[in-house]
Order: C-alpha cells, then sequence, then structure tokens
C-alpha cells in the first residue's frame, strides 16, 4: 500500500484487484477451452453463462449434478508451483461423484479464488480442467476466477467445480436395488486422490521433518513427496461405462472424505456390509503415513481412500463376471466383502 | 496446536478438520434445503450428486450453466457475523447472468469453504440461498461445505454457486438481434450488489475513517455502514420473465464486475452504444463513495454497477410499450441510451 493524501485518487487497482489479469488468464486457455466443446456447445468462452443443448439426452433424462473442490492437496500445488495436476483431480473427482448414480458427464464449470492472481498459475489450473474435460468428453461450459485479497491469503488459492451428468430415469443408481448378499468389488485408487490431505501434510512435515516437498518420499525409489501426493484422482468412467446399464450393478460407492465408512453405507440402501481391509492392496503411501504418524486403524480408514478409490456393488451371480470382464479390459479390481441385513460396515480383518 | 510426542497417534480432528461440523450445519439446512425441491427432484439431501428430472423441458432446450461468487462482499459478512444475506446475493446474482441468455432457472449447487467450520454461520449462509432458491423456484440440488485450514484464514470463508437453467433454442438472447437505433432501457441496482467491493471498503475504513460496520453510513439516517453494504444483490426474474419471449426485446447485460462499460458491449453483436450516465438515478451510496475517494468517473463507473443492475436492449417501436409495461407492473426503469454503429461506450454526459 503506497503511502497518499487524503485527497489523492482511488482506483480499483489501488484495492488490490487486477482485471486485467483475469482476462489474460482466460486468454492463456481459450483454445483448450474451446477443444471441450463438442457438438452441443452454442455459446463462446465469455459469454454470460454457457450454453448447452439438451434435446435428445435421452426418452426420459435425469440431470445429476454435483459440486465439489480439491480440499487442501490445493496448497501443495501452491507450494510447488503445479496448478494442471489439481484442475484434473477436480474434474475426474466431480465425474466419478455422478458416475456412482448411473450418470456421464455432460459440462463442467470451474470456479478459482485467489489472494493475488497470478495469470499463469490460474491458466495451468484452467488447462488440467480443460484437459481432463477433453479427455473424458466434457464440455468445459463456463467458470469464473476472482481476485479476493484478505478472503485469501497471497499465495493460497481455492479451486472449486461443478460437474453436470445426465442418466436415463430408469437406470439411475440409487441403491433401491441393493440386496443382503451382494459382492463388493473394489477398484484400487492411487494414492490419496483428493481426502486427507490436511492430516498427510501434518505427518509430512511434523513427523517425517520434510520441510522440501521435492525430497524423496520415504519407501519410494524416484518419487518426491510432491509426485507421490499431487498424483491423479484416478477417474474411473472408462472402466465402468461399460457397465452402467448392467442391471447386476446395484449401486457404486465413490470412496472420497471418510472413507469406505463414510461413504459405501450410503448407497446401501439401509443395509450393511463386511469388508476386508486385506483385500484392499496396499499402497506405499499409506503405509508411510500410517506408520509414520501413528494413526489409528479406524482413523486412517476414516481420514484416507486406503487403497480403495470406488466400490461396486453386484448381485452375487454377477460377480465373477463383472470381475473378469473389468479385467479383461486391464482395468485391476479386487473383491472385498458382502452386503449384510444389518447396517453399519463390519470389518473382517 | 497441542505439544505431542514424535509418537503421539495423530488424527483427522488433529489436522484441524471436523467433519462432524460440516454434518451438524448441514442438518440445521436440511428441512431449508428439501422446501426448494420442487417436483423434479429425485434424491434426498446428502447423496453422492443431485437428480433432477429433465423430460418436457422444452422442444429444443438449451441449458445455460453460470458460475460466480459474491466476491469480497463476503468479508463484510463476516466481520458483521451475518452471512444468509451473501448466500442470497450468490443465488440472485447467477440467476440474473442466466436470465441475460433468456433462460429461466431450473437448480443451484453451492460450495462454501472455509478456514474454521462455524455450524451456525454455514447453516446461515445455506438458509439464505435456500429461501432464495425457494423465492425463485430454483431446486437447492446439491452442495460441498470444505474445512481447509491454511487455504482460508480462520475467520474468512469464500461462497461459491452454479446455477443451470433453461431456455427453448429460438428464444435464446445471443445479441445476434441488436441492430443500430435499439433501445438502452435501465433498471436499477439496490446499491453495490456484489461488485467493487475491495475499493468500497478501502474508502470505508480509509477515507471515511470508519472502522465499526454498524456505523451510520455518511447521508444515511439510520443505515448502517452493515446495512448500505451487505444490500441484497436484486433479482430481475420477476420483472423480466413476461418479455423473455417478446422478439422486441434482443439482448441484455447484467451489470457486474466492470461496471456499464465492463458488461453491456458483451452483449451488442460488434456494435457500440451512447450511453446517459445522468439518465441513471443516483444513489446515496456511490455519491459517497466517490466523492470521499475521490473516484474519477470513469473508474467508478468500472468498479461499481452506478445504479443501474440491468441493462436491456430493445426495438425502436417497442421501447415506449415495454418501459410502460414494467412500470405498470410496479418496477421502475429508465432510457439510458441507444445502439451505435461504432464499437465501444460513448458517455453522453
Amino acid at each position: 500500500m503506497v503511502n497518499e493524501s487524503p485527497s489523492s485518487e482511488l482506483t480499483y487497482r489501488d484495492a488490490g484487484v487486477n482485471i486485467d489479469a483475469a482476462e489474460a488468464a482466460l486468454d492463456h486457455s481459450k483454445g483448450a477451452i474451446r477443444r471441450t466443446f463438442g457438438d452441443r456447445v452454442l455459446a463462446d468462452v465469455g459469454s454470460f453463462g454457457g450454453l448447452f443443448r439438451a434435446d435428445g439426452l435421452g426418452e426420459n433424462p435425469v440431470l445429476v449434478a454435483t459440486a465439489d473442490g480439491v480440499g487442501t492437496k490445493i496448497r501443495i500445488a501452491s507450494a510447488v508451483g503445479k496448478f494442471d495436476t489439481v484442475g484434473r483431480c477436480l474434474v475426474q473427482h466431480c465425474i466419478n461423484d455422478a458416475l456412482v448414480q448411473g450418470a456421464r458427464p455432460l459440462f463442467f464449470l470451474d470456479y478459482i479464488g485467489v489472494g493475488k492472481l497470478n495469470p499463469q498459475m490460474v491458466a495451468s489450473a484452467i488447462t488440467g480442467v480443460a484437459a481432463a474435460c477433453e479427455e473424458h468428453g466434457v464440455a468445459l461450459l463456463g467458470g469464473e476466477t476472482a481476485e479476493m485479497p484478505g478472503v485469501y491469503p497471497e499465495d493460497e488459492f481455492d479451486l472449486v467445480g461443478t460437474l453436470v451428468g445426465v442418466v436415463e430415469r430408469d437406470l439411475v443408481l440409487d441403491g433401491s436395488r441393493v440386496q443382503e448378499g451382494d459382492v463388493l468389488i473394489g477398484l484400487p485408487s492411487d494414492g490419496l486422490h483428493t481426502n486427507g490431505y490436511s492430516l498427510a501434510r501434518r505427518i509430512v512435515e511434523e513427523r517425517m521433518k520434510i520441510s522440501d516437498w521435492c525430497a524423496s518420499f520415504p519407501g519410494e525409489e524416484t518419487a518426491s513427496c510432491a509426485d507421490v501426493l499431487l498424483k491423479n484422482h484416478l477417474c474411473y468412467l472408462k472402466p465402468l461405462l461399460p457397465f452402467l446399464a448392467n442391471p447386476a450393478l446395484h449401486a457404486m460407492a465413490h470412496i472420497t472424505g471418510g472413507g469406505v465408512v463414510g461413504n459405501l453405507p450410503r448407497v446401501l440402501n439401509g443395509f450393511g456390509a463386511q469388508v476386508s481391509r486385506a483385500a484392499v492392496p496396499e499402497q506405499n503411501v499409506f503405509t508411510q503415513l500410517v506408520e509414520t504418524g501413528n494413526v489409528p486403524t479406524d482413523e486412517a480408514w476414516r481420514a484416507f481412500n486406503m487403497g480403495v478409490g470406488m466400490i461396486l456393488v453386484v448381485e452375487t451371480d454377477a460377480a465373477e463376471e463383472i470381475h473378469s470382464e473389468m479385467e479383461a479390459s486391464g482395468y485391476a479390481c479386487f473383491r472385498m466383502g458382502e452386503v449384510t441385513s444389518s447396517e453399519g460396515i463390519h470389518w473382517l480383518d
């Protein structure tokens, strides 16, 4: 803040807001955004609202909408100045949230709030969002970048996304077909995805005594802490799209904040589940965090996904076939338990 | 942060994240959220994604989607501990953004990011969002509350919304019908709406030397600074709904960040406009801010809406009729200029 006389002119820029920087960031990303448009988007970048043709979406289309952020994973992105990954994570997280209700994604909108707007940083985040959208056939229909000095410290930012997908009404996965004896099939995560970062960062900084995110992560030969903790949140659209119309698929749970115990019961329609933790393949990142942080087992399974990113609830008779088909398509999966009549999660080990 | 031995157990709560608080906030608001549902929402609060029936939305429905925040207005809400207004402002801002493309609103999703989660505060913000949604017939389809220590200072928070609306394809307002001579009709704002707050706060704090938001605002008999600066962002859905299918309505501009000069040209399809600033009824809040801050006129008209919240671009012959109809329905409006062949905004006074 400069010294000024009480009568000197005050402008918007004096107040710490730089409108041009937001424009510059958007200019950098316009090409990447337009590549996501497909044949349903009608307006160009910069309209008050994005326009998306909704004719012919199905007989009885149901829109599925979900909003989310990437949690404090964003602080590691800020610390190492790498923003495309969290952009991608945000899109893939939201796609998974719509997917578990049976929906394929249609379009996405992003919001970036920052303390001080750095056009390269914002452009990098939007490019990550746009790349993920393009890969998964999602139109990046709109977005907003807001410079908010004071709400965010200068070097911090938040990244928020909303995704809208569509599912035919009689194919909505609402858990109503779930029954006792249904088999739980897990799909592996790749690291923390977007949850448990406040705890993970505390363990890395205070217990592993690592202050440099570029230092090696314990138990990894070549990967740095940033490499390990900024891994992409996997998107399960490709492996699961072939099964969305399969009546043997009764429900799906996306394992995010709250872990297996916080997410699986949400789709069980009042039933419970017995779950084998040992069936979930171990990942070094969780082993290291839990051991070094001395995190109690139940707490670890609530804070982290612990290696399982998605759980399918499938009819007993069809479990073997779905399992084999998925593996034949090149996607790993594992049986990890079954649905029980009594509510809640009962750990088998 | 408590002292701990290197081997003591670490839990999620130690890392500053309180999952129960988010649940508690949502519990407080469930009734208000459900009241917005109408007959198109299929899932209850707490699903991975909200479900919205999209059958029968029209012959050739086009979805219009927009994402936004309320800018640093939120810092005044935090300072005085009043959060319902900004919740309402967010919804009404987004409705206006969809409206200017001809769309009526369908559903809304919110995101709240906070440094430290206070359930009452979050519930109050969500209740404001839900009340505005209910009033305007918008389903509050989903939302996310994220506690992000470090990204936000403890007492700060951000509030982000995404709205999806619908318009029949041949009624999309995209500016393509705009022509030279079209008349500009302005609708009054009620104060700052959600823009110019970084500058306004600086003027109040540094030039007016007001440190207490409950102190009177200059030139107001009874209103405090918080009263004046937390006024609702007006929603123009009710006054404008009757005109959305009127072919004489060629375009609309929602006057937000960037003011008249930043928003009107976006819908003029390459044309320009001559605009009378004197035609816009003066409001005390702008007079005081501009005088005390010694804000240059052009700068003031870029930072603030200066009294006009929405501008309609209408066919010359129909201008008088639209003007009268609006006033007959009880909504003030004023003629403020016309469309010109040369690009850009040309001030008449």
